[in-house]
């Protein structure tokens, strides 16, 4: 056996994505790209806002040299970041409470690796990004899942019922993937009580990671709440994937609030996690981003696609709620066993993930990251498939 | 206890060269940064050279967008690169044996994390890379170290007797840091030969990691060989820190032998390792390097470097080898207590690496990627702690 086994059970968990990606392949090979319609990935089309390529280019001239910056990343940039968050959160940040990551994805490698002995519990609301089990897993600890309330809202309920005293944190991510559910401030206030409410029960601080890359990605003027105000222990985690159409980049950071338990420790802990993983995030795209804080897409252009998918597949007959944010819906599969619906609509050359990757069993998700006309000429094969089902 | 039991060991161990760190700010601020000599960090001080800054200025200009590509990086990346290793190495590559990584770092977790059970062994000469240790563990495995020979060459023989049945995998580093010496032909082939002998004897396939990114820098017109000759069970890992000095942007690979035993399924569990740690590489800095295939810094400074060094400190009568390959010096400790002696250099305004710090206690280790007027200036400092110890 040459692999390390953990890592085949990897790969088999992985096939589904990789038979349906291949099919997709597959099928743009045989009908042409145009002809396939592929709502599976959550790749931001739209380009980075006109001042990243300007800053882009001030950088090339600027930069004499590409080597280490201190591990945390460049100074000025997380000064920068915990001045925008000063202003986001309205909690006051310092540079320390930053570290410089690759991506979201690296925030929260960061955040657990800092916090989870073996055998500990991460509680995440289903339905859950598909890769949240394999990082608590990679960091020594276990993923519990817990149901979401009405259109897939946060159930403080639910969380409370699943702590135990292996409960090490509580991972959100509102807005949400796959459902574009943004929780609401009685709801994030509801789980900030339930985790006090731990700590007088096992005396044992339950830390919060709030996982926000969609946070500016969000319509009809929503706001997302201030995590930090509602619970100071917590790490904030993002990225400037989606805001800023930077995906490939990968860079992003872990905050951690200032008032959070024992937060000298977590900032000194969160450096090293960082340098183990990472070394560092990738220097000029930390200048760059540094330079653009609060700069974001052009959010309309997401909203209105929102807007004609949904409409759409209502007036198909499709059970789906009209999510707040981030740029997927999860509509209800017509059949039960959403695998088998996926593949209906693989007949119309649809490609949609199917819910149960997603902790999600019953729905499916639609990334609406592609053009217009895209879904506007997908929906009578939508409308096919639910005759079909 | 909010940090992780493992993340408060580590933050126990870095805490002595944090101190260092520290030290080495404290004395720049009190007597200048010009006035102090600092050999402590191997960040290459070179700037890139002139055909990266043009290839950057291209691409801010043609890249449309920074999403996400394939996770393993680039077709057309992968693609130079396996050329390029194709005539470097003496052997056929293809894209699908090069994975795209965050670095050297990134492609030896990538590596590790791909092939290792808990409790499974990686054996590696000492002196080594100070961190290889925490790689190990957080892919569940275990560092066992084994001497050098004569200049820290390796030796085959000592490869041997650490061999157990639990050994998964070598690693060496070649040129090396912290010692700068380069391996020979005849010291991989008993390599080679010895991990042939550990198959017949246990039936179990040990695989050989080659961690090489100071490849390019070799002086005296010395050729480092090719590890893929030598042995097809290789996984060669390297970056483009050094010989582009792009070590801040976090940019290399992975590739593996396409005649490795399983290379098929070891090809597959590489990708996902690297999904897992990193989604992808830094999409605009592999498009950069898959343009600047072979393009190297000036190599002669450094050469230049090691000379005034080296000879400097023979003539002030000290023991050291002259190295091959890489920008360190790892002379003799004139006290057998290293760390008692780089305090005599730091009275001295002299920051330099005790050897212990890389397994190797009774040396330390001199970083020369600094303009040559620190080294000859710092000259007089070394004659002066040499003659108090």
């Amino acid at each position: 056996m040459p692999a390390a086994e953990y890592m085949r059970d990897m790969v088999a968990r992985s096939s589904f994505i990789r038979k349906m990606f291949e099919e997709g392949i597959k099928l743009k090979a045989q009908f042409g790209p145009e002809n396939v319609f592929d709502f599976s990935l959550g790749n931001p089309d739209l380009p980075p806002p006109p001042q990243f390529k300007t800053t882009l280019r001030d950088l090339v001239e600027e930069m004499d040299g590409h080597g280490y910056m201190p591990n945390p990343g460049w100074p000025q940039v997380r000064t920068a970041v915990a001045e925008y968050l000063t202003r986001e959160q309205g909690v006051e940040l310092k540079m320390e409470h930053v570290v410089m990551t690759p991506g979201a994805a690296g925030g929260l490698h960061v955040a657990l690796k800092s916090i989870f002995n073996p055998g500990e519990e991460l509680i995440t609301p289903a339905p859950y990004f598909v890769e949240y089990g394999t990082y608590a897993q990679i960091s020594g600890g276990k993923l519990v899942t817990v149901p979401t309330g009405p259109g897939f809202g946060l159930d403080p309920a639910a969380v409370e019922a699943a702590l135990t005293e292996r409960t090490r944190a509580v991972l959100i991510n509102s807005p949400n993937n796959p459902t574009g559910a943004v929780y609401t401030q009685e709801q994030l206030e509801g789980l900030a009580r339930v985790l006090e409410g731990a700590k007088s029960r096992w005396n044992r601080r339950i830390y919060l990671i709030s996982d926000e890359p969609y946070r500016k990605i969000v319509y009809d003027g929503l706001k997302v709440p201030s995590i930090f105000r509602v619970y100071p222990h917590t790490f904030l985690v993002t990225s400037y994937s989606k805001e800023l159409s930077l995906a490939g980049e990968r860079i992003g950071f872990v905050a951690v609030h200032p008032q959070a338990e024992d937060v000298g420790e977590l900032c000194q802990v969160m450096v090293i996690a960082n340098r183990i993983f990472y070394v560092n995030a990738p220097s000029m795209m930390q200048l760059a981003v540094g330079r653009l804080q609060g700069v974001c897409v052009d959010v309309s252009v997401y909203q209105r696609r929102r807007d004609i998918f949904y409409e759409g597949l209502i007036r198909a007959g499709y059970q789906v709620e009209k999510p707040g944010g981030a740029f997927y819906l999860f509509p209800k599969s017509p059949l039960p066993d959403d695998v088998a619906f996926t593949g209906l609509l693989k007949e119309e050359r649809i490609l949609v993930v199917p819910g149960s990757g997603f902790g999600g069993p019953g729905y499916f998700r639609i990334s609406y990251a592609v053009p217009d006309r895209t879904i506007s000429a997908s929906l009578e094969g939508f409308r096919r498939a639910l005759e079909k089902a």
